[in-house]
């Protein structure tokens, strides 16, 4: 079999923690070709001055995309939202990990991002990226707007039993994220010293991830319900990188353990990325790893479903989640590029 | 004003987080004078020579209390209730961190414990020792069953709303817990390399504090109640202190925020170790504190009743408890030698 | 006997991590009366508003100090040198916990801290605040220069070794602190995600502190000998509070493990705050504390001296410091208010 | 080019620390191909049960190596030293992460390790293995005693310096490793609540990896001198992974930084797996790769020579390193089936 053609690809935003966890990957890709990568402030450095972890890639920060076929964007939703429409038109494919496409509903953008979206007919067609659930719609997409990493974790961990109707269409979904969710942007709550020893709610009165899960769970494959209530609490617990969703429904009457479980394996047992496991599930588990394990029960004491799932929010929350959508997105097998195995301890 | 008499303590196994944590504050505590300490393993060693943190502190492990009049026990609980039961009948008022004496009911002994109890009688007797509720029982008290560290975090956030019948007697608490909690004897899961950048949920099937927590939240001043649903999910969290307790009810038709919080207030104003908060709490503020910090809303997507309470799981959790009730039971200011700043960042 | 008088404290820049261990130390203090707190950005606010660690503390932040007789000042330095000479003008006595007037020599502010002195007169009149060394003088100072936290723990760990001239003039300091000797401000390299699982060294090519060292290792009490040879390399390790300083040098000819031990008990057996170990000092068990932990050895391969001292950067070193030199001054008990036990674990 | 034929690997004791990350080195090795696993307490037993995060991975524990060609032993060095012989007499070649074959000198073991070597005539044909060292040896090595963690980190930074003479031969290494470095076994001061928020120093009298340094210098490549004067001092730091060297020096004299840079340039330009670095290096930028980074540096104030290595002591210090030199042994690409990028944050 002769080597796949490479096919040029750009980092947009390569200094942020999504950024640089795509060059990490990206690096290591076989067919995507990592070509250029950007970072405004850090335009004309060399990526390894920057960041003396990729000593030896011989790259430099650029302005602009020049050169790539398919581009994966780490920049913030309001720079996205400016900045990627451009990248479209001139016909390159392009990955967005943040929000700023994710709704469909353009009017929840000043609600909930406290900007008029610039560019509504690109949320229509934007492809919901989480890799499992838009296989059929990625190969012709122009645009992905990748899943969340809360949403991520919620949406594999709820899914299959809101589709199949196991549980009332009412949750309540307690996440707990590692600091690197919040990015690399200077803030005090995500100083060292603030956040070690730490562990508190944040956004209690409404988190922007709340309406993505809802859209999201609407559109479930095999749904076609009305969306469902949904609780969504985050928490900021001390630890750089994970997501622990616990969530919480009511099974519907009747529905037993072994019911959950036959739809939980007839969901997940063919995906490369999603993994049942048989006690609850340990965000070490993932760490650097596309993987998420899912672990669904029902709490003998009260009967009550709960489904926990643990993530990488950089790998399939983020930057992993990315690249398998690309994967799908021009026919290469899913896993290409992707780390299975997490580094442990 | 004359100084008050001192009068002897003793700490039972102070060689365990519990049990160090009242060396540390029995030792600076104006009336209780810490007279001896035992611990099985270590007898005969003076306590600055296993705990250099204590050096200077001329007290040396003794095998068993003989001069106490009060005594801290913070022996696991399978220990206690072989031990305590002499010590009470000598005569010395007992104070047990561990939950030998936390439930009445014997029969759920040999369910959650493994153990048939081998002195019922005291679980009648034995006043539970959540110190905000037990005021008026304590003074005549001649052992207290101190209140665990999940259940002081969950009663505390609940207790207002569900003695008022604010929500209905369905809850969820999803708790996360510092690793101390699972004390110093060894196992796999509380090794820094397994617990460091690690979040899990565990014993999902059924926790020791459920039943715990059922049973005093039945008993819930002015509750008068059937015991509610609870469905409880304890989380290990990656640092050393603090629990968290996220807990999810549904308010009662036509009650709002002003009604919850008008009803907070009227519990914990008075109250030296709880403090309501304006924003969700952080476990980083009750760093070696006494404090127990809560924070009731309405969640307006879902109108979901949402507690969270913050605590250090080793002083308002254990020993702080322990203490505060000590000084109820000894008509002495109920701070007595509490510590009320945490120690931050 | 009557309780002393209190005496109008304040603290000058309560928002940053040396102020706020100020609030918590001088709150409890029984003769510093917190009477005012200043902090610029928070001028006009509730201390427990911005801090609700502080919840019930009746304080607003201020603009500046117009009460107190005793100021305890937790500016930076280049604050602390344009602020301070009007306090102590005024004829408050002032305890500065920045590095703005530790040095004599007023050249070595442009060398080192990038600025002329604006106030040469007080640097000779500046009592050096390490309180251990300072007996005489504090009583007449108007105006003290607390040590800095990473000097404390060296020159508890060198000084009676070099004043007893047991080893040679020549040492090398390998210093890791914890992150909050960095301070409250935002910056890259102590944001969580950067600090966490870390540990590196900085200003390799020279450190603020090390001037600080050799200035005050030439003038340790008994010394009367030239200035050492002083190799000072800080590290920053991945906690939030503690210093351990590990020291080498060489002993000279024929002293021997015991001619330094007992030069060391002969120095510290008398001292409240500083303890000497016979292993290793863990920083863990100084917590919260102001105690500082010193081990002298002599390594049997290589013959070197070694001493290893472990203390808690906010307290010994700094804020519990400045309360030490306070009492000191105003002929309290040196213990006076302040932590002895840390928190632990 | 055909793909080389792939080469039965096995794991000895795959359920430490050491043993698991091979797991994940190997499985995704292009040649190697790991066929068994040995785990004593859990023969029998699916290696994805015991570990979640290796789901998926087709294999079970085994209780002995029938198989393999090449053998990875992470066996402590008590158990290698009676295990490996027998392998080796087999006709395997075995790569051993642990000190069992590392000392020349059979009378060391007594001394450090506290038992009689039971194969002297291993300890004179085994190779030491750091990899950059001994590639002339490697292709015909039987068994490979790969380097310890401290003495990789220690060499890489002094080995040109001591090699070129242009540094005395009397140095002091003060090191910092996490605590994976400790092992999987239970042990007080490896919990969590023990070792977080805490720094110190151990085995200050003397660690087992001194004289193994003292020994790899004295046959530093172009050495041919006497061995150098160590003081080796580790310290236990709160990160799972993590190897920081500080190492200080006394330049010869005229010798300048320049001709430093020169020779470790010269010395690492054409290395794979060293990197020089222009500012002090941070373990983190090794996480979870191959690589070492090295910051040589002469200390202006003091004049003394500083060498800073930092690297992941489970991979260049124990698995990755082991590869490597199976990689030279086999004739490989050196870099082959190797991390080289961290994980970042």
């Amino acid at each position: 079999m002769s080597a796949p053609a490479r096919i040029p690809a750009a980092v947009v935003n390569g200094a942020g923690y999504g950024g640089i966890e795509l060059l990490r990957l990206l690096r290591r890709h076989p067919v995507f070709e990592l070509v250029e990568v950007t970072a405004r402030s850090d335009a004309g450095r060399p990526v390894e001055q920057v960041f003396p972890q990729f000593s030896g890639l011989d790259l430099t920060f650029s302005a602009r995309v020049e050169r790539a076929e398919v581009v994966f964007s780490a920049l913030p939703d309001d720079a996205a939202v400016e900045t990627l429409p451009a990248l479209v038109a001139q016909g390159r494919r392009v990955l967005d990990l943040s929000a700023g496409f994710r709704l469909h509903d353009a009017a929840l953008y000043p609600t909930w991002y406290r900007y008029e979206h610039p560019a509504p007919a690109l949320l229509e067609e934007a492809v919901y990226g989480l890799a499992e659930w838009a296989r059929e719609r990625l190969p012709d997409a122009r645009l992905v707007a990748c899943a969340g990493c809360y949403p991520t974790a919620t949406l594999l961990a709820l899914g299959p039993a809101l589709a199949r109707d196991l549980i009332a269409p009412d949750v309540i979904v307690d996440a707990k994220s590692g600091v690197s969710g919040a990015g690399r942007s200077l803030k005090l709550n995500t100083l060292y010293s603030e956040a070690n020893e730490d562990i508190s709610a944040y956004s209690v009165r409404g988190h922007r991830h709340q309406p993505e899960i809802v859209q999201a769970l609407a559109e479930t494959p095999g749904a076609g319900r009305p969306a469902p209530r949904v609780t969504f609490i985050p928490h900021l617990a001390p630890m750089t990188r994970g997501i622990l969703a616990t969530c919480y429904g009511s099974p519907r009457e009747g529905v037993t353990e072994d019911d959950i479980l036959a739809a939980y394996h007839e969901a997940y047992d063919g995906e490369p990325f999603v993994r049942l496991t048989s006690e609850p599930p340990h965000t070490k588990w993932s760490y650097g790893s596309n993987r998420c394990f899912v672990y669904p029960v029902i709490e003998p004491q009260s009967g009550r479903f709960i489904v926990i799932s643990a993530l990488d929010n950089l790998v399939k929350g983020a930057a992993g989640q990315a690249i398998q959508c690309a994967n799908v997105m021009y026919g290469l097998p899913e896993t290409l590029g992707l780390p299975v195995e997490g580094v442990y301890p």
